[in-house]
């Protein structure tokens, strides 16, 4: 039992062992960060992906839950969970604390409890696949279903109906809505992400472990690509429509995006617990990739508004121009059509109404038609759910909407950053 | 239309101007890599995961189809595809010309045919995800299945049954099988292995797409982190029960791998044409792992006859010191159980028979008892299917079969590489 990442330690400088040692071994310019949690620390990262980030640490406490204006990382693995119909309000805080816990040695490149390799008279309190692994920028974000609150068959199973935040409510049905009930909702989420696979593979299999017989697995999503960027140092990532997306996204930089993501105090006098914390929207967008490859490119260009190779708005100018929605072309037509993506989606259009986008692309083998079953898990956060239903409801009239299918979607209240010594969503229980 | 990856070109070094792009912008020690297709390059790699080698560049000709040697590559992408009954040989010779076109450039880190963003009034010749990456170590791996020869319904649709290899059969059933029929089996294969996920994604939904009304995919497979290690410069990765996997793999610079991998001329006089080829297996291996991670410690590592950190084997040493099977404890047992997995499956109790393996974890959600569909993705290559029949049916009383499910499998011929101006599979049609 020689192994190194058996009884790893923080050092001084927040570096764990196992991320030094991910720190020594890359041969890349390794970076550990220390910093406010959630505070959207800008790494610089290469070529559109971030080889350089696979030993970042991010802390787990702070004011905010990280994951949220953090770099979006490489890669996700989501989960969703429900309480079972007679769980109580101590088995809900029973798991909420054993998650912290365990979040906050896993996201600092530690293993669970006693590691994987402990007594061999007990199973191990972690299961081991990412020993030798660096931190590799793990966040894990929790949220909190409307169900926890006011089920539609369970009621109010845990005292908190009371303090259930006004807008946190099953989403609208909206426009071409095709959701799978088996993809949807959930009385728990938790988003994972990080710079390897393997690593945020490992956190939820974790938590899902915890949670056994407690919260069992509803549904889960691995995203192979981020498509989002959070932070300016970011390069613009493709989706798998070949197009760059979320230049417009908003960014840690800028100057407004607190407003826009971060739930303040007075917002919902029933759930100011909710302060400092954030709405998370997820949404499984299919792209029939089959019938977009067979779209011409201009028409490609016409559906996005935007240029394919550069991703420059079709009014001129470069990615990061703003597109000139009153150009008009020769023909008499405006040159970002009327229901162009970019249009629809812009915050100019939606009574400044902005997101901050996490999403991811996924691939899930392919259906039985022999179809990929491909497309984009849409993650957003804002400071209300009006925000992401606003930009929905413009959606309805999108020219792309001839080549996606929303098929999943969920909504959770994030709740805000946890306290040494805290846990996740204490501030509802206080 | 200024993007700079809109028309790449090779420099005389073999480096794509998209590769030469990622270099430059990583800020890692990124390799772009000449020499012999398939001559198992080994490139130094640190931490477990290759950071570093994610602008490096493999050859597409050569004498052998690379991504068998190929030191693995963090990421798959592998699918299985069906020729209509009614296809005939000039379809499925054009069909694997215009592959081979495709591969050639993807490998390089080109885009397809005119690109991505060609002309605005027909559809783009490649769908552009991958526009902004570096190769990414792409490799693209093809192999004819049994059923191209001698199909259950459509007999030999090809005029090729004369050169079937006499080991191209479906597999047998063994012990324990539980195969899902539509994730088995297909006439082609592609394995697609990449260190960035988008490239193998990209490679295989453009063959998809090349393959559209040809051969409909029949099943697909996404892998989303490495357990085997084809090279001695390579760490040995974990799989999802938390151990070290493939240490006993065979690597490319072994004296024996050659030998053990590649088919011979004289091996099957009818198959002269699968000279320099191989045989590809994969098994879709479900991982129990909810009943695995409430295992004890000690039972988990009797299973294996490994130790869970160092992955050494249990009659002592590290993680390369070979086991002692006859090794006896004090209670008289032997150290390493009789069905231990890793006695069972060594070459030394299967009359020598050795595998090279390249297999992936993988994560596909979950399933309606909320277990995670969770595993490996198991790829071997090897000069006969007795290789892999053998182990394989001394597994049939590993202990490890109360926690695994096989269910898929497909067996294929992989044919030997392919000249400047060649096509894959030409000598089978010569």
């Amino acid at each position: 039992m020689s192994d190194e990442s058996a009884e790893p330690a923080a050092d001084p400088a927040g570096i764990s062992r196992r991320g030094l040692l991910g720190l020594l071994g890359t041969g890349a310019a390794g970076l550990a960060v220390g910093g406010a949690a959630g505070a959207g620390i800008a790494i610089a990262a290469g070529a559109g992906r971030s080889e350089a980030r696979s030993a970042a640490t991010y802390p787990f406490h702070g004011a905010q839950q990280a994951g949220i204006l953090t770099p979006v990382q490489d890669r996700l693995h989501f989960a969703a969970y429900d309480l079972p119909a007679n769980a109580t309000r101590d088995d809900f805080v029973g798991l909420l604390r054993d998650w912290t816990a365990a979040a906050a040695e896993m996201t600092q490149g530690r293993p669970i409890g006693e590691g994987a390799i402990g007594d061999l008279d007990r199973p191990p309190d972690d299961t081991g696949e990412a020993l030798d692994l660096p931190a590799s920028g793990l966040t894990i974000t929790v949220g909190l279903g409307p169900s926890l609150f006011d089920h539609p068959e369970h009621g109010d199973r845990f005292g908190i109906r009371a303090r259930q935040p006004a807008l946190l409510r099953p989403l609208p049905r909206f426009a071409g809505d095709a959701l799978d009930q088996a993809r949807s909702g959930g009385d728990l989420c938790v988003q994972a992400c990080a710079d390897d696979p393997q690593v945020a593979v490992h956190a939820i299999r974790n938590l899902s472990r915890i949670a056994f017989g407690r919260a069992p697995l509803r549904w889960s999503q691995l995203g192979f690509g981020r498509t989002s960027s959070t932070s300016t140092s970011q390069v613009t990532a493709r989706n798998l429509l070949g197009f760059k997306d979320g230049t417009a996204n908003l960014k840690s930089e800028d100057p407004g995006t607190g407003a826009a993501v971060w739930v303040e105090a007075g917002d919902d006098p029933a759930a100011d617990w909710l302060a400092g914390g954030s709405y998370l929207v997820a949404r499984r967008i299919r792209m029939l990739v089959e019938s977009w490859d067979r779209a011409q490119l201009g028409e490609q260009e016409t559906i996005i508004g935007r240029d394919k190779g550069e991703g420059a708005p079709l009014s001129g100018g470069t990615e990061f121009t703003a597109p000139d929605f009153s150009e008009i072309a020769a023909n008499g037509q405006p040159v970002i059509a009327a229901d162009a993506h970019v249009r629809l989606a812009h915050p100019d259009h939606n009574g400044g109404a902005a997101l901050l986008r996490r999403g991811y692309n996924y691939v899930d083998g392919n259906d039985a038609l022999g179809r990929l079953d491909a497309g984009l898990f849409f993650i957003a956060f804002q400071r209300s759910p009006e925000q992401f239903i606003t930009v929905q409801r413009a959606l309805a009239s999108d020219l792309l909407n001839e080549y996606i299918k929303h098929v999943g979607s969920g909504i959770w209240a994030v709740p805000p950053g946890i306290a040494e010594g805290g846990y996740l969503g204490e501030t509802l229980f206080a």
